[in-house]
C-alpha cells in the first residue's frame, strides 16, 4: 500500500484562535459557520493570521467504460468536448473561477481522446478511459497506484507555485456510478441508497443504472480495501484526485471539498489515511441524493445547500468567497478594545 | 397613507430566460438556486442579459428607547460606538463590503448621539432615538412618515449614482424587539413565537424580553395598519429602511434582503405595497429564531443558512458573490451550440 505521512493538525493555538475570534466587534458566535472555518484554517496553518495564498481549482477528467452501457444521460463524448469548452472559457467553472480570480487547471487523467499537446491541459493520462467494470476491474492495481502517484505530482507542482488552498473538480461522464459504488463499499451502505440521478436520469433511468451497478457489484469479491475498490470501480480521475488529496494534506494545504464525486475520492483517501480529513473544508451539499449520506459518514458539515449538481468543482467555487470572508474577518476586523466599543458581560468573561 | 407606484415585474421574457439558462453547457437545472436567481434578476430588469451595476450596501442606524429596559445584551451606547467603528473600517460589514468591492454607506436615522458632520455618515436623523414603547408610541405618525420619506431620499440619491442593486443593513441596540413586535402584529403570530435571543440573550433573558414586549403590546390598540405598527414599535432605522425598499422597487432596483430586522422592514413595506416583494432576492436565514417564520410568511427562500446573526447586512454581504455568480453564468457561459457539446435528449426537447 502506498503511504502518506500526514501530520495531525495542531491544537496548540485553539484557545488563542477562539480568543481572537471572540474579541472581534460582534456578538459572540454571530458569524456562525464563518467562525468555525476561520478556526479550522487557523489550525491547519497553525497560525493566528491564516491566509489563502494562490488558490487553485484543478479539474481532473477521465472516461468510464461503464458509460457505454448508458448509465448517464449524456454520451461519453461529452467528457472530451467539455475539455475543449474549458479551454475556450465557456464552462461554468471558467466563469466562477474567473469571477474569483482563481487559477484554474485541467488534468487529463484518462480521457478517451487525444488532445493537441499545445492545449494547456496537464497530461497525466493513464489510459483512454477505464474498462467497463461490469465485466471486470476498471483498471489494474498498477494503473491505480500510478494514478495516485500522478495525482501527487500535480499537487506537488501546484504547491511549488506557492498555493496553500486547493479545490478539486472532476469531469467524467458516468462517474456518479463510481461514486455510488465507492460509497456503498467503503461506507457499507446498501447500493440502492447510493445510486442517484447523476446528470438528470428519471426514475426509470436510476433503476436501470442501479441494475447495471448491482450486476457489476456481483462479480466483485467485496473487499473494502480502498485500493481494491478504486481499482475495480474507480475512474482514473477519481483515483488521481484521491492521491492529490493525500499529497495536499501531507503538504498542509487546505482542501476545499466539492460535491459527490470529489467526496467519494476523499472517502477513499480517508481509508488510506484518515488524517486527510483534518485538512478539509466542505463546500456544499450536492443535489445528488447520496451526497448527504457520504457527508454524514465523514461527519462533514457543508456550507452551502442550493441544489447544485453540476460537477467541475462549481459548488465549491461559488462558495469560495465565504471561506475568504472567514479568513478576512479574523485578520481584518477590529477587536472591542481596538474599536473602543463596550463589550457585553459575556464577551468579557469568555475572552 | 403614503403611496408608492411599483410596477409588477414583467413575464414577457420568462420563456426566453429559461431557454437561455437551459441552453448553457451543463445538465438541466444543475446550477440549482443560481438559475432561479438569474431568472428573477432577468425578470426584474426585463433583460436576457441582467447586470449588477454599482451595487451598494446601506446601513441605517437608530436607537431604541426600549433598550434602556435591558432587552439587549449590550448597552445602547454600542449603537453609536459601532458607527465610529464603521468609519474606521473595523466592523464585519467593512471587511465584507471591501472584499467584494461594494460601496458601503451609513445613514444616521436616529442615533442618540451627535456625530461630527465631517464624518461620512448620511444624516437623516429624525430624533435622538425613539421613545420607550412600553409607555406609548415609539414615534409620532408624522415622524414615521418623515422617516419613510427620508428613506426614499437615500435610495433616490444612490440610484442617481447608477446603482441597480441594493442591500440594506441595520444597527440599533434593541431592534430585534421591534422586529418581533412587527412580525407578531403584521403576520399575526403570537408574540412568544417572535421573540428571540438577539445579540445573545440566554433563556432567562429571552423570557424577560418577552415580558417587557408583552407589556408594551398590552397598551397598544392592536391595529395592523403598517404605519400604526411602525409608529408604535418601529425604530427609526426600521421605518426608514421600509421607505427605502419601497422606493428601490419603484425604481426597479434589485433588493438583496438580509436577516431578521431587514426582513421585518420588508414585511412592513409589503403591507404598504406588496409588489415590493417581486424585486427581492433573499440572502440568508438568520439564526434569530423567528426569522424563518418571517421568511415563510413572505414565501421567501433564502440562499444561505450558516447560523449568522450579526446584523449590519453581513449575512447578505457574504453571499453577495453567489448572486454575482448567477448573473455571470447567464451572461458568460457558452451554450451547447456555441461550445459544440452534445446535448442530452432532455435538453434538446426543452430548449
Amino acid at each position: 500500500m502506498i503511504e502518506f505521512k500526514i501530520d495531525p493538525v495542531s491544537e496548540k493555538l485553539d484557545q488563542e484562535l477562539w480568543n481572537k475570534i471572540n474579541g472581534k466587534t460582534k456578538p459572540l458566535g454571530s458569524l456562525g459557520m464563518l467562525e468555525e472555518i476561520a478556526f479550522n484554517i487557523g489550525k491547519i496553518q497553525n497560525s493566528l493570521t491564516p491566509k489563502i495564498d494562490n488558490p487553485n481549482v484543478v479539474v481532473f477528467a477521465g472516461d468510464h467504460g461503464i458509460a457505454d452501457d448508458g448509465v448517464s444521460f449524456y454520451p461519453k463524448s461529452v467528457s472530451y468536448q467539455m475539455l475543449y469548452n474549458y479551454m475556450q472559457g465557456g464552462a461554468a467553472i471558467n466563469v466562477f473561477s474567473n469571477q474569483h480570480g482563481i487559477d484554474f487547471k485541467v488534468v487529463d487523467a484518462g480521457i478517451d481522446h487525444d488532445f493537441d499537446p499545445s492545449l494547456s491541459i496537464i497530461n497525466k493520462k493513464i489510459a483512454h478511459g477505464t474498462k467497463n467494470y461490469r465485466f471486470g476491474p476498471a483498471m489494474t492495481k498498477e494503473q491505480c497506484l500510478e494514478a495516485i502517484q500522478r495525482g501527487t505530482e500535480v499537487v506537488s507542482d501546484i504547491h511549488k507555485e506557492g498555493c496553500n488552498f486547493i479545490t478539486f473538480g472532476e469531469k467524467g461522464i458516468g462517474n456518479t456510478s463510481s461514486g455510488a459504488l465507492i460509497l456503498s463499499l467503503l461506507a457499507d451502505i446498501p447500493l440502492e441508497e447510493c445510486v442517484g440521478r447523476g446528470t438528470g436520469l428519471d426514475k426509470d433511468g436510476v433503476k436501470s443504472k442501479f441494475d447495471l451497478l448491482n450486476e457489476a457489484l456481483s462479480i466483485y469479491d467485496g473487499s473494502n480495501n480502498p485500493i481494491d475498490v478504486l481499482s475495480q470501480f474507480g475512474g482514473f480521475e477519481v483515483v488521481m484526485i484521491a492521491g492529490a488529496m493525500l499529497k495536499a494534506a501531507e503538504l498542509k494545504m487546505t482542501l476545499f471539498i466539492d460535491g459527490f464525486i470529489i467526496t467519494s475520492a476523499l472517502l477513499a483517501a480517508s481509508k488510506i489515511n484518515p488524517k486527510v480529513l483534518d485538512y478539509c473544508i466542505f463546500a456544499h451539499k450536492s443535489n445528488e441524493q447520496a451526497h448527504i449520506k457520504m457527508l454524514n459518514y465523514l461527519k462533514a458539515k457543508p456550507i452551502l445547500d442550493i441544489g447544485m449538481r453540476l460537477g467541475e468543482a462549481t459548488g465549491a467555487m461559488v462558495c469560495y468567497p465565504l471561506v475568504k470572508s472567514a479568513v478576512q474577518f479574523i485578520n481584518e476586523m477590529a477587536s472591542f478594545q481596538e474599536a473602543g466599543v463596550s463589550e457585553s458581560e459575556e464577551t468579557k468573561t469568555i475572552s
